[in-house]
């Protein structure tokens, strides 16, 4: 990132009567065209480098990844939200967005930033295994969840994870972050003496590592595949609606226990 | 899209211990490294087709002009937003979209809106220069705003609708709505004795309906390429933060001058 | 309201070192621990006028019917984002407010708007039975909905409907609104041949028409009740989670039935 | 709080053809037109007890005193998306409680934590003294802020807290937790050899425990209040708009420094 400075500014885009500046390019003549949505979301947040062919090919597959998983918390609601107020689709993309927190998403960046802390380790001269004994020692001694471990149905894997890891490293992007989760993996096994699930999250968060983005940039990633994902939702939901139903279910199966006047 | 159907169900995704389906496709074997982002996007807002290439290059051409125009007032909002809950990046970019509503957004639908039921009559056999001289006719008696015309910098013309209309007649998806809104175009600027700006909402209003989306789903196009636009202005608003610049000149410029007690 | 002036300026608030100025008043002099929060609300959304005792009676009920309805659409989505972002309690509470749209709020502000149109013609000086008339044949001739007449559970009336009349009538507030509301509701039972209910929603847009605000600002009172509703749905949920629930419950409701790979 | 039950249930609310139970009571006979909207408030974040009038007066003016600060960050938002979207005023309150978050609400959740800890050690036999000492001290050493103290306007005092601290002492429910809110005022102004602001976080802090509230209610205050001010924010805008101009100066006083094709 460019280093602060003292009054506030933007090095993002601006525009005149006959040209649009993003990121220092010509939107027209330079991006228009030229560059897929892929590789024009890799360019903005990354701060207006051009990404080079494996970056792009393992954004494109994080976020084909992320973009949909059928019912979930964040879908259900932006089905809810539309039937309620279908004039404002963005009210519901919106309100599903807002479910995107700690619960499910937290993990990625927590996933990410235990695998940047211990590539710095790694990359002052401690070797691979040394600090995945380390990390997997601590989560097996605390008893704590492992943030990109363990998963509620994919078992013994979930098959979205060797499959990034595979994609990254025929992109020629693998490297030091990818390595580190199979260390932890392999320490946890042997600390736990079973097998545990490499998830999604844990695996997005090794490959984007891996390509350069900072911890805190991959809520992001998954914020823009959902937002495509629930305007699907939205979609169907306008044409084979479900709102009513859940909203019935809900109130037949979630009864009022309270007193009675 | 489907038929409906009588009790509730989704034809969006599914899946097992060690297989997750999106689309009636094998999400790790089909889908994430064989298609890219924006060809995810196209098969789930249609419905589960995969897309035709001419169809992706001239998405990727819309989600690209539509992803980032700099201080709006949606990425003003996310910057503020932010600098109030940096823990929650969703409630940002949540609040952001918030803001693609009727005023920037609702133009983009009512000139497909226009552009479609105009090709329906064009398919029924009515020639185009007349049916766009019965729209300029009606828009110039009715004094009312141009869907998809005008621009309040861009002049003569958004150079982002000539470069549209050539990406989608290169990509050989170029069809009778963008003929119908050069056609409208032409019939407005001699009924008003000057010209009017095609603006990029009116572009991508025609180069969409063109490859077969209904006016409804372009908000969401809208929605995804904004999503990724606001991230980068979250990501810019941590490093170089303008929310307090932003809140001191409005207690500033806007004085209160209510009654003192 | 007042006029509009030329440059921006606010009539809301203003401060200082050592005084909080809100609408006129020293806000820690003159309000508080003068005024409940019922008159402060009225202060605020009525430009700040400090309401008469029978405004604030019928506020109060409005806002007590309105706050609680259990488990709708707005409670269940502001659950299941409390589980999914228990760290942003504001994230629950915004994506609930989100379904305050055209489905549910929209009668309330379509009945005050029919009602505030038909007593500017009765002041003027026609019968209000003749406007009921004219009302009632109008619906009956269109077969549309009638706002605020109608429910889905609560038959014969809905109970809160009288009892908001009798409210406004015991403040001394019940005034030509709601004269007409009870006129159309005579008129509407004649033209259908059978009783239909007067609602909540038509019952709040006549008192609080009665009390003289606006047909737009019905929606701002909503959404002041719901939204001490929906946080005692977070708390309890906090406390009885149903949100995991409600998840597994759409899963196994709302079947996948498109193709498998 | 009531203890956990196994099978999902909720004690909020139910309905049958003519009656609606909210809470244990019935709406229409023992609620609407008994007891006013603050009261009802108590009754629902409390789990359904009938507050006592000390808890009424504290909860109002607690109310009456957040409700409304003029422009910040939350009202602006709340203007700008409603210049956006002006069918939808859900949206833009929505997007004003968004700013909700750990910088502005997260200090009164602080606050509130560390009193109720500190309460529960005096409760065990400990001195208020000592105890507002012991963290007195860990403040000075640890450098960090003081949650509840400090404003970056008002000076010497925020001249809410001490109307918050006469309302609560009136009404007969100042306890310990106002009692060592004191005690840590005069050990901080000990240790750092000046004044500190008790602010009206600290305060509001103070006062609701002392009526029993636990902390992570205590952000479903703010956000009801906050929504009253937001729309009263939304009616202004409607009338006399400031959101263009806003906007306006966020381009002007904002520039782009990036880099120029």
């Amino acid at each position: 990132m460019s280093e602060k400075k003292k009054s506030p500014a933007t090095a993002i885009a601006t525009s005149s009567t006959d040209q649009i500046v993003v990121r220092g390019r010509d939107l027209v003549e330079d991006l228009m065209g030229k560059i897929d949505f892929t590789t024009m979301i890799c360019l903005h947040l990354n701060g207006g480098r051009l990404p080079e062919p494996g970056e792009v090919a393992v954004v494109n597959a994080v976020l084909v990844a992320l973009m949909e998983h059928g019912l979930t918390p964040s879908s259900i609601t932006a089905r809810l939200i539309y039937d309620s107020s279908p004039e404002s689709i963005q009210g519901a993309v919106a309100a599903g967005l807002l479910g995107a927190g700690s619960q499910f998403l937290g993990s990625t960046e927590d996933a990410a930033r235990i695998l940047q802390a211990g590539v710095v380790e790694i990359e002052a001269g401690r070797a691979v295994d040394e600090v995945a004994a380390e990390l997997a020692d601590g989560f097996a001694r605390d008893r704590t969840p492992v943030p990109g471990f363990g998963h509620h149905i994919h078992r013994p894997d979930d098959p979205r994870a060797p499959r990034l890891f595979e994609i990254a490293r025929e992109s020629g992007t693998a490297g030091a972050h990818q390595e580190l989760l199979l260390a932890l993996s392999r320490a946890l096994d042997e600390a736990k003496g079973k097998h545990i699930t490499i998830n999604a999250t844990g695996a997005v968060a090794a490959v984007l590592s891996d390509v350069g983005y900072p911890w805190y940039a991959l809520r992001g990633f998954s914020l823009i595949a959902r937002s495509a994902g629930l305007i699907g939702h939205v979609m169907e939901e306008a044409d084979r609606p479900t709102a009513r139903a859940l909203w019935a279910m809900a109130e037949r199966e979630i009864p009022y226990d309270g007193d009675l006047p």
